[in-house]
């Protein structure tokens, strides 16, 4: 049976390369046609987009739904967590199965599997933490990707004695990731200081929130992005960070582009938008609610510089890194900060609060926003152009965007789980109106018409050209590439 | 009477942002379809692209054809040069108008058009030379841009007495390009210094070749893009900076793109493959005939550096710079470098040189290769996606290309005019095969079926998205932006 | 007749490379001996240093005094200067001689050797602006070498069509001084840049005294550093930036002597403690007090930058640049900031204030202190070891320094003339007690025992080896130091 | 009993801040006068001078002297090493004591004082490695600044499993030196990866010399570079980093200065003269001979570039890092590029070549060369101005040094130990004539009459004010210094 046809008429069509006036047909989950004044069947529900934009659907490359982590389970699983995302003009998420040392990643991931198939409202994938290393992961990470649809690890450099690799194994994953054509995830911090700074301000007797951001400054993020990046390009492996979070960072990638080294970086709306002086709130629940890692950074410059360099193609993503605690969670880390669960709630106004502050803020246009959120990371995940781009053949994953329309974010008003909103009070000029999902309408200007369990688990493919072909290339003239 | 219908089968279709097979079906010059399996109408001729590439026609986005300049004329005019730009994969040039000082530029243009209309056998557009400045300039640039389909504007901060305009001059320039929409090309290096550097050099008696270098090495060029980069800011007009051509210059680039500027970069393929030890050799004419400005540097890794920037995006364009002349025009500086006329070769081989030193030796793929030599043109213009990008609608100047080919340069088989090929015995892998122009099949297997004067002038809108979108954003929040 | 001998006990004799206690013995103008426990001659006056500090007497490189600009006068001549200057523990300051354009350097080194000999309290030497270019300055500057004791020229970038010199002349000025050893000292703004922006800002309606920072940014500044740096390298001159004002400049000089370019830098006072944001005070004569040119700037960050910057050597010297002009006179400028004369005062302050902020700040150590005080002033200017160091032999310019001790600095009870002091309120910690000149107790809390007239004019010496050795070895192995 | 008085005449005395025409007088090991025609004593010997320059001796701060290390004992001892270093104008030498692996810091030292006390020729210290982390190296650590003179430790970040520490004992190791005043030396390599790059290298069949430079190439000197300086930034301890072999390890100093950091360099007369294509030696004996860690560099920028950074300052010490291996010892890795032991000779040599490369090449003047070769060492280490400076009272160690002089450097006639030396044929304009050790004249014109033992331990003092005076007044306001 086919899906319903839908079209809509008058809009601009946004794509990561440019905008152009036309309408849109879309039949069995797929754009049919792209272009001025289609002919459009009968019977075809007609989407008014005068004035609007039509934009890909936003993927959201890093979400952590139904998880447990740090004592305490996130506030969204994949139902309530998918259902936010499309009502934010989100329309596929990646999210995390993070395996416990020594513990199967297959299992794991296939536990995820199990209640995320029957809950996801929009399509998905799932990375896989390499939280450990030995002979059976390796294999295990061999299978993922041969027979499950996985091609993304994610690794630590942080969390020691927990998920943090050795700077060896990291570079044997790495190498793996490598021959297998995965794309292997970084989160960069130098795990052992982290340590020693977190013992240190709990000496002194800093036990607040504000101890996250004094334990673990960016100079330990920026250390860490550099050595990540040497042991990536020893290993032969392009290398893409996650949770760039300071400038500093930013600019160990920036210099590692220019040194052509195949490196993608992925912030959050988080740190592209707040700063650390949170930390400081006098309402303990208020400045808990922002404890992450790495943690939001203090110097006040930090967020318009990051989302510069979303702009300026240095960093390549944002993702929302959406993992949502209540107050009653983090509260048992009230004497002691470490104790604090990390994440941040985001999945649902990560569109809006970007093209506010990133758009509006001139600091990239339509179509860059276009890129960072969605188009780039379909081609990064191997998924382009059938997502990230609004093309006869691709899926009808569509957002109608009203630029002139705007809203007040509220925790209020939210679809996403969790007791806090960061953006409280936030005006943002640009809202998504329409959400279409593989050509289901499944939300309107409030209305959810999504099915519990409709979307579906998107395998990816792995060696994405977009990663690899010039690795591939650059291995068969060794000595050619890399002469300065 | 429409053209006659073309397709191909079996190749891949090679876009800046990803590669994909498909068939091609083009009609009435414009190309109607792309996709897998498409279904032909009879009659159509049917080009076999199995195993090849297909590719959007290469934008020379710098040509000088007719041209007199430094008492000599090139060895190419619109007819010879437009031939072999598409015996080597290239379906738009763009040419230079450079008014004499205080001569009036739409006269210039007008002279300029009236030879080229007839004789072109590819679709072109002109650049104008802003190379005096004061109260008629300014007025006929503006009609130019409205009536006249130029967009773009070349200014000088060299040829001191003759085309060089002082900082303020150039502010004015830049100012009034912004005002209008227009594309800001700038020719940076210290015109002052290159005349003490030549009056130097002479006064030691240096004579030769090396006297280019020697007189106006690469600081001279970092130090005019920095200042060039600073008008534009203050200016706020975007920037456009021709013949990169040292990487200290790049470096300039670079900077100023990580600090959010608007700023874009075009080198020349004798930049990205040659350095400047040719100066020294010892037979006078091979060293002449190398003569260009700025000089090819004598870092021996600037070209591979060069090539790494068009890879990542520092540099978004490769041009020819073609302006041959022969080695007895170059002989008027046989005892005198500063009396050689400027210029180089290359508008027929520059798609094969890149793909030969970029692709094969791992700086770029295949996508990038298109975004260089074509799409980026294309974008920076106004002319995308109608042309630089394989899609339904878009104009059919299409290049089908063997990437497991391979020839070798040599001046005895080469179309474009001039006595010496910078490029000789050069073997390139990677060569076009057909090339479609609008639809028209000129050129096949070394055979062209294209008729004197039957290519275009391509008239160009101002104020490219891709250029000012967020320019003109930023004027609306002065505020916002620049909060670094 | 000789002077009184003096010696001081107890205290640490403090030079630019370590710290030792010692007493010192003085006779005839001349440290005579430097050790632990010296026998001193009945009849010397003695003074007790327990606790405190000796230093090296401060120079001041760059003052004005008795000097016309902008049609005002300023408010303090050499004798009511240089008796300021030795109340703060300054015991050499360096005045400028600026000719009208086309006006005989000679003769107005002349005019001001007139008045200056006969008033100043110290020893005082001469720079002569080269304030415009042709054979005639040629010749004086020579003169002026060879005869006057005058060793150091400054030139201006900015000033246009008043002391700007073009590119080319500029090149040529400093290619002399390099010809006949003279330290070339560079203004380094963008004067035509200046000209537009100072037009723009007025057509906007921007007339206070906030139009000077926004006139005249800090890209200019950087921009002309780079240039200035350019020209000079390519003049095989040594280079001395006055007036540092700005991070980005301090970053240019610092990527300079990366390159092992022969590059020193003065900044100002000012600079290194004040931000831009005085420009903006709703009190037009507190905001106008600020105006000099470069303007102090905007970023907050600028004057711990330019402090660090002298604590690690990117930046040499610290002068007061004192120009000091009446609330009267700036008033000049009420409707157009663009005749405020330029100048700040700070020529009695300039080392306490640099002692609060750069050694109690923790930006520098008592040592440092002292090499950008006084040491490497005397360094550049080949005074060296005569004045800067404390040794036997040395002239007896000498400060008894209190580092416990503390004042509040106020226009109240201020030498220097004016009627602001720019550094009201701020409290010092680190005082001068005891100032000798020459071996003459001059100052002695807050006694003056100076006479008018009692300093000396000290002519310098050409080719000082800190700034031409290393440039003089190079020219003699062109081919081997320039390799990267 | 006092030694006998020397004195020297008409000489130019050379210190790191000036050269200044002087005699020189010495007695009972110390220098008593320095100045103009002294009046000499009758009975002392008098050293002619004239045309010739007077430097403070040499300080080699690194030398291995009787070391076993890689199965292998080094060539000299300190009788045959300090002789050598003599020959060469060095008239201090820093030993260094390698503990293994849990053994006793205070034993291993005990024993190297053992056989050093009773064999050196010339002052000489020793630092101690901190090889392995636990309470009772911290208590060793303790008991040898407080009783023993060592007040330098060494940690390696490299040479895992033997003596690399792990990121939290380095910053704990860091934390404790900074409390007790010592000087942090760290060896900056990524251990892992040398590890790891070794494998591969011999997985791949390369086992010559060649793989070391393979195996650990300079982006892990980089890498480890940054961290170590991170860490230590965190551990609130100024750092000195060694065997600084890399152009973008010296990169990483530079910018920790910029950012204000206490970071200081010391190099090596290997790096600073030769690169790593020595590797590649037909003849594996020449190859080996070469094979360091970190190795020499393949890019031939690399020595020049280190070359310029000792002469601005990023760099602040040259030493040998002496460490003679015959071709014989060499020859157990003929196999296996990892059994190569590790260190090259250079005691002697050391200040001849950096005179030929650095100050005949323009790099660097005679003020200059002092300072790396000896002032910089004695303020680091605490020594000055008793030693590295030519003033009354400082130790009489001082070597006449002929600017004119040559001499071609030849294992044939060297003194030092080894059968090979890395500067064969290499022809030094500027030779030392005399050394004078403690007042002894020790060396003249190739004679030694020095007796074996008779130079002293000499203990070290901590809290050296170059390193610590800023760093302790820093602690007192935390707040202020590390505002940007």
């Amino acid at each position: 049976r086919r899906h319903r046809s839908l079209g809509r008429q008058g809009g601009k069509v946004v794509n990561d390369d440019c905008t152009q006036e036309a309408d849109v047909y879309i039949e069995n989950g797929i754009i049919q046609q792209v272009g001025k004044e289609l002919m459009i069947p009968g019977g075809a529900k007609v989407i008014d987009a005068s004035g609007k934009l039509v934009l890909p659907g936003g993927i959201d490359t890093s979400v952590h739904l139904e998880e447990s982590f740090m004592n305490a389970t996130t506030a969204d699983d994949f139902y309530s967590g998918t259902k936010a995302a499309l009502a934010g003009g989100t329309t596929m998420v990646i999210g995390h199965v993070l395996p416990e040392k020594n513990d199967s990643l297959l299992e794991a991931y296939e536990s995820c599997r199990g209640s995320a198939d029957s809950k996801a409202c929009c399509d998905y994938a799932l990375h896989v933490g390499v939280t450990w290393w030995g002979p059976k992961v390796r294999a295990e990470m061999e299978k993922l990707v041969r027979e499950k649809g996985v091609s993304s690890f994610q690794m630590f450099m942080a969390y020691k004695d927990m998920f943090m690799l050795r700077d060896g194994e990291l570079f044997q994953a790495l190498q793996h990731c490598k021959d297998i054509g995965a794309i292997a995830r970084v989160h960069a911090e130098n795990g052992e200081l982290v340590v020693e700074g977190a013992k240190e301000a709990l000496d002194l007797g800093i036990s607040g929130p504000e101890g996250i951001e004094i334990s673990r400054p960016e100079e330990l993020e920026a250390e860490a992005t550099h050595r990540a990046i040497t042991i990536a390009n020893r290993a032969h492996c392009p290398i893409y960070l996650v949770n760039v979070s300071s400038m500093s960072a930013g600019d160990e990638v920036a210099t590692a582009k220019m040194q052509g080294k195949v490196v993608h970086g992925e912030t959050t709306t988080a740190y592209a938008v707040l700063n650390g002086m949170q930390y400081y709130h006098q309402d303990w629940a208020y400045a808990a609610a922002h404890v992450t890692v790495p943690p939001l950074r203090l110097d006040p410059s930090t967020p318009n510089y990051l989302m510069s360099l979303l702009g300026n193609d240095t960093l390549n993503v944002v993702a929302s890194d959406h993992r949502p605690f209540t107050i009653k969670q983090r509260a048992m880390g009230k004497d002691d900060f470490t104790k604090i669960p990390h994440g941040l709630p985001g999945i649902q106004d990560r569109m809006s609060v970007i093209w506010e502050k990133g758009v509006i803020g001139g600091k990239m246009d339509e179509n860059r926003f276009v890129a960072v959120t969605s188009s780039n990371a379909a081609k990064i995940y191997n998924l382009y152009p059938r997502k990230g781009r609004i093309i006869p053949g691709a899926d009808a994953d569509v957002v109608v965007w009203d630029p002139e329309g705007s809203k007040t974010i509220s925790v209020d008003n939210q679809v996403q789980g969790g007791d806090v909103n960061l953006y409280e009070g936030l005006r943002c000029h640009g809202v998504p109106l329409v959400t279409i999902s593989r050509g289901r309408l499944v939300y309107e200007n409030g209305i959810f018409t999504c099915a519990e369990g409709s979307g579906k688990f998107c395998p990816l493919r792995t060696f994405p050209d977009y990663l690899y072909k010039k690795m591939v290339q650059r291995e068969k003239v060794p000595d050619r590439w890399d002469r300065k």
